[in-house]
């Protein structure tokens, strides 16, 4: 007998038939001898239409009315979930997020979980209870209700999973699993059958868009084993753990993010300290840098390039031209850009990875702009035109040696 | 500085539109230097949505889950008023049922107040929040959400009343106070200013349906001032308090009830003990008796008639036959009638109340059935088809004697 905890987000809740197929799921777990925790988000649109009934009335409401308003969404799903399962003759008991014990500190919008105190959980499972928590909401210390911010759920399973040491923590999608390129359009992509969390969290970072980041974060930190699956097929789903058994593996997915701003300064002092200015100040704005690029410097200057996500693309520029080792540069930013990335944790020992991407690169005719690595990825700025043909050729290239 | 009570109910927050005009009359109460903690229902037909969502999936699903689903339309409620209030540039603040302290048992769906715990709401008024509380729900002693029945949210009002002694209980609805007939139909229907606590409870037992009956029963127990007006037109409504001045006050209204079932048994044995056995036998089975009428026993048999709800004539019908008393009785079942009444504490010492009302059905050649009295009512049973020229006939006789 094992404890498994569930995750379902909300397109697999969104109508009474999705509702009862989870219902299934969660019952045939149940009946295979398991102890289940389930968590689910706000069915299919429903926080977006909260959040459209809040803007009608006051677009600027605070994020606490906003969170006590969005809590809701759950707590409409996890009674579904629960009287589904009630049809199908199991006992089940449904628990908002500050009954399952979750404290998050007091950020309203995006808190984070301080502890999940799994004391009614337990109680619950004790009387043979099924046990249906709302994700993505907890309680802060002034006892008000607090979201954790999209995606939250995912951290809300993984927390309960931790905390209760489960066996396992099923985070159940519309997709089989984590891919080595995106299935809908690369046809040889593949469903991967591991992946490590180090992997995973490059993979999520690069728009592969399948778990929440700071899900795996967590699981890593407390070594809770993941499997992503489908809540549509029933099939085994791809693992996230710490250790996965390597051999061929080298390269586990091409990914693709076009949320990227390239911003270039042109003709910067060749002085020391430069660089601290700079990226100094836009840290300071809470703008986050990706990839960075300096040039050798020509005598006198040299150029700095750098991306940022698009949506902090024009802020990055205005602070840049308020700078005064910027007076008079010209400053320049291009949102028609495209990350493409392979990653995999036996790369590193590989170097033949880098330069069969920068082949197949060329082999399709794609200009590199630049050039970022790590340990366990490489990744390429090219014209966003060229992303899905770059995705594509990278991928070929790779599939011999991708099992 | 008072403190005031006000409570809304689903239809003045439907919409966007309706949800800011309760704002302004919530915050010009607070600007006249008022402390103010407002009860909110879910918005216009939130609850009978989630009651078919449910349905959808499982028609006989537990009440706690029904409980869980349902009490999530308040908390939408009030996050949309608070925001509301916060555009208007006020402090403010809402609460669910258990963080504004309410306990009840666990009978879910109807669930009855055990205590108002008002620390939280006290907190909030201490920092000068406006506070808005979920009505209709509260928490159990095993931390589960409960809710109190239809029409709950004016018990939730008149508890945080009475538990805070607020100076005003303001219950806001979609009419302008309590009128002496309804007056949709009767022109001649006039605003009351004042009336007591027993013939409000008159007044609603007999179909008025402006306020819950457990409210008024509490607001009586309690001793809170309430006030019925509307939340659509600024005007003073009715008081509804123990002491009014009476003077030439005889008659407060006029009602009819058309939910009502004439039941008769044809030929009882005329032995004693008849009528326990009959009604008691009801009472087991949680049928409400109304209005009941023995006839004289002719030689060895009487006839009884009795009038219960619509919903319960089949159910009573069927316990009768299996009682042996009735075997071989005739018993008829007559949905096809309405009661009506007239309602008014003074006219127990004017005993030409009763003459009166026979004379106006008489001369609008309307057939009485039956007749019952209590100290402050007077109710008669006749043709449904003659309910509302009934009405109006008893209105028309009494208005000289109404003030």
């Amino acid at each position: 007998m094992a404890l498994i905890v569930q995750k379902f987000g909300g397109s697999s809740v969104a109508n009474a038939e999705r509702v009862m197929n989870v219902a299934r799921i969660v019952t045939d777990t149940y009946k295979n001898g398991n102890d289940v925790v389930v968590v689910v988000s706000a069915q299919g649109d429903t926080t977006d239409d909260l959040i459209d009934k809040a803007k009608e009335i006051n677009p600027s409401a605070s994020k606490r009315e906003m969170d006590m308003l969005l809590a809701s969404g759950e707590q409409i799903s996890i009674a579904l979930l629960a009287m589904a399962i009630e049809k199908l003759g199991y006992p089940v008991c449904s628990l908002l997020g500050w009954q399952a014990g979750f404290s998050t500190n007091s950020v309203y919008g995006s808190a984070r979980i301080k502890k999940v105190n799994a004391e009614r959980i337990k109680l619950e499972i004790g009387k043979k209870n099924i046990v249906i928590v709302a994700g993505f909401q907890g309680l802060n210390k002034y006892d008000d209700i607090t979201t954790l911010g999209r995606g939250g759920s995912d951290t809300s399973a993984v927390a309960i999973a931790a905390s209760m040491h489960a066996d396992r923590c099923q985070i159940f999608t519309d997709v089989e699993g984590v891919y080595t390129a995106d299935p809908r359009k690369i046809k040889s992509a593949q469903k991967l059958n591991e992946i490590t969390y180090d992997e995973m969290l490059e993979l999520a970072t690069l728009g592969a868009q399948v778990l929440n980041n700071r899900s795996v974060e967590m699981a890593k930190k407390y070594n809770v084993t993941l499997e992503v699956l489908s809540s549509l097929v029933r099939a085994p789903g791809t693992i996230v753990k710490e250790v996965t058994t390597m051999e061929k593996m080298l390269v586990r997915g091409v990914t693709k993010d076009t949320d990227v701003a390239r911003i270039s300064i042109i003709g910067v002092s060749n002085v020391p300290g430069i660089a601290y200015k700079i990226f100094g100040k836009l840290a300071a704005k809470n703008i986050n840098v990706d990839i960075i690029l300096q040039s050798v410097g020509r005598g006198d200057t040299k150029d700095i390039t750098f991306t940022v996500a698009k949506s902090h693309g024009d802020e990055a520029v205005e602070i840049l031209k308020n700078l005064d080792l910027c007076t008079g540069l010209e400053i320049v930013c291009d949102t028609n850009v495209a990350k493409v990335s392979v990653v995999g944790a036996g790369m590193e020992t590989h170097p033949g990875v880098a330069s069969t991407m920068f082949e197949a690169l060329f082999e399709a005719d794609i200009n590199i702009q630049m050039i970022a690595t790590s340990e366990i990825k490489i990744s390429v700025l090219i014209d966003a035109a060229d992303a899905d043909k770059a995705v594509e050729a990278v991928h070929n290239a790779f599939i011999p040696v991708i099992s």
